[in-house]
């Protein structure tokens, strides 16, 4: 296929089909020659579908009678949802080859769930992870694990160490990343037990390993890959989403001031929309989860038709770069470094 | 004591004496009437107070044989500081009463391991955090732990909630400020065994807790105390003052870019020195120890003067309330939950 086929569950997300359709409409602006295999709710889809031509010209629909619901627990939803939901066929796409990667605004432990069950992780690698493409000041850095975890032995942040490195090789184009571990200090005294051995492996192995960095490193670009465990990542994602949100608020505030504020704003009118497109959570939606035998992409829940537009962006270019061999083939050269710090977890 | 009198380690920071004594010199620019008991090496602190007047005359100077290294282990700082150490003499002008807090800029762990021996945690608390207020879109939230502890039990994050109340109401002036717990969702089922069952505690008692709440929450202002670890909680803060940072760079690229961006500027300056201000975050500098019988404040290693002033005026700001004394009042009103929690560590 020269083209990228996208595997969507329509159902996911905090606002509806409608949504996911109208960032569909928008990345077929950016990529007229993807194609879309769409599941969901005839009842809910269809119509909405209908009012959608360009949509619906790329896309084929396919009903499922169960939607996962957002706050399942994992178990219930892979209990419940298998085969029949919308969430499962969607992944289940990626499996049989129909699509190249899927994407969901969905339950993301569901999503988990069903993406280990069905598509199974590499070899040498226990658990995915998601990663984010997060921006700074020097470009962009990919952060792992951003959800998929809670803490974790050394052994996997080694893991996710050797999946980071081989997804910003492969995404970034740079031979050799940097790689960091996100801690409470740069001292070797600190953090968890944990993440203090998995700097023991880490600077054994062949990987590019620069030592700990502090949450304000991965603004500024300390590192091309931060590794960190599920818990944290996502805190640390979802903090910096709420500050810049914070901010564009001051600054809305700021500039509707006074006349003289406002005026200035006119004249900085296109700095500032600059701006505010850099500082928008939602232009970095699309966390990947990485470390499975296929591609799937989790968009935020509460992302806009922009921000599902831009996880569709990051599925396609997943695709484009055959990431998923890239990371394969990768992970195999370390499986030494893996293995080893496997089996010190048996110590 | 109608005045302020704060102990002062002046060798602690990464700037080293200067930056603390021009700090000094800020703050007593806003409060004229506070005293210093200053910590150090006669040698370095010596010339550069003579060139302050206005500090040196509000200030009694004392001479320490030794400093605690930046990188110094917490026990190694212990067992090589006790008595000789500035920062130890500091801790113990709070310990005798010749000074009301103390302020350090120093080594973290090694002054939270000197403040635990010299002052003792309050009854019922088994470990002190460190507490940060954190400017929010709605106002300021106290945040706590920013950086004492590593993970925790769930009867930690109880004794958290019930300090982390009792300093909101000090410092906020409401009678019960709201309470969340920072976890990676708002469901039940999210989160460490310990976040959740700190969860099932806090329902339980008479704290106004309002549920979980995730990063983005902490900027938005969806609870005036937000309770976490160490661990998490230094890295939401630092991945915070890191964004800030990181869009005041791109802020400053968006302003110079074209003329007409530049003239904005000019136009909006007042309002830009505003946000600029609002988005420092030196402003918000100074953590507090609680959980002590006895005022401790962590200023960041790296703040500047204006900063390390911040820090000052948040120790005269707990020192003019008496928030010691409130909270020590609180905590203990809250003993049977602080015992409830504690007993089910047992079973």
């Amino acid at each position: 296929m020269a083209y990228p086929v996208i595997s969507v569950d329509v159902m996911g997300g905090d606002h509806g089909p409608n949504v996911i359709l109208d960032g569909i409409e928008k990345a077929l602006a950016q990529r007229s020659d993807a194609r879309f295999l769409l599941f969901g709710n005839e009842e809910l889809v269809g119509p909405e579908l209908a009012r959608k031509p360009r949509v619906e010209a790329a896309s084929t629909f396919k009903h499922c009678d169960m939607s996962v619901a957002m706050d399942a627990k994992p178990s219930i939803a892979l209990r419940q949802g298998r085969k029949v939901s919308s969430m499962w066929q969607a992944i289940e796409a990626v499996k049989s080859g129909a699509a190249q990667a899927c994407i969901s605004a969905g339950n993301t432990g569901a999503l988990m769930a069903m993406s280990k069950v069905m598509l199974r992780t590499l070899p040498g690698i226990e658990r995915p992870a998601i990663v984010a493409v997060w921006p700074t000041v020097r470009g962009r850095s990919v952060v792992l694990d951003v959800g998929a975890t809670i803490g974790g032995p050394a052994s996997q942040y080694a893991q996710f160490a050797v999946m980071g490195a081989a997804f910003g090789r492969a995404i970034f184009n740079i031979s050799n990343p940097t790689i960091g571990l996100l801690n409470i200090g740069v001292e070797d005294v600190k953090g968890t037990d944990s993440v203090r051995e998995a700097a023991e492996l880490l600077a054994r192995s062949e990987l590019n390993f620069t030592g700990f960095i502090e949450g304000d490193g991965i603004g500024r670009g300390d590192a091309d890959v931060i590794v960190t465990d599920g818990f944290t990542g996502n805190i640390a994602l979802k903090t910096a989403e709420g500050t810049a949100r914070q901010i564009a608020e001051y600054l809305r505030q700021a500039m509707g001031g006074s006349v003289f504020s406002r005026l200035g704003y006119v004249f900085a009118r296109s700095a500032f929309k600059n701006l505010r497109q850099r500082m928008d959570p939602n232009a970095a939606n699309g966390g990947m989860f990485l470390g499975l035998n296929g591609i799937v992409v989790k968009s935020h829940g509460g992302a806009d038709a922009n921000g599902f537009a831009s996880a569709v962006g990051v599925a396609i270019d997943v695709v484009d770069a055959d990431i998923s061999n890239t990371i394969a083939a990768d992970i195999e050269k370390m499986q030494i470094l893996l293995d080893d710090a496997w089996a010190q977890t048996l110590d």
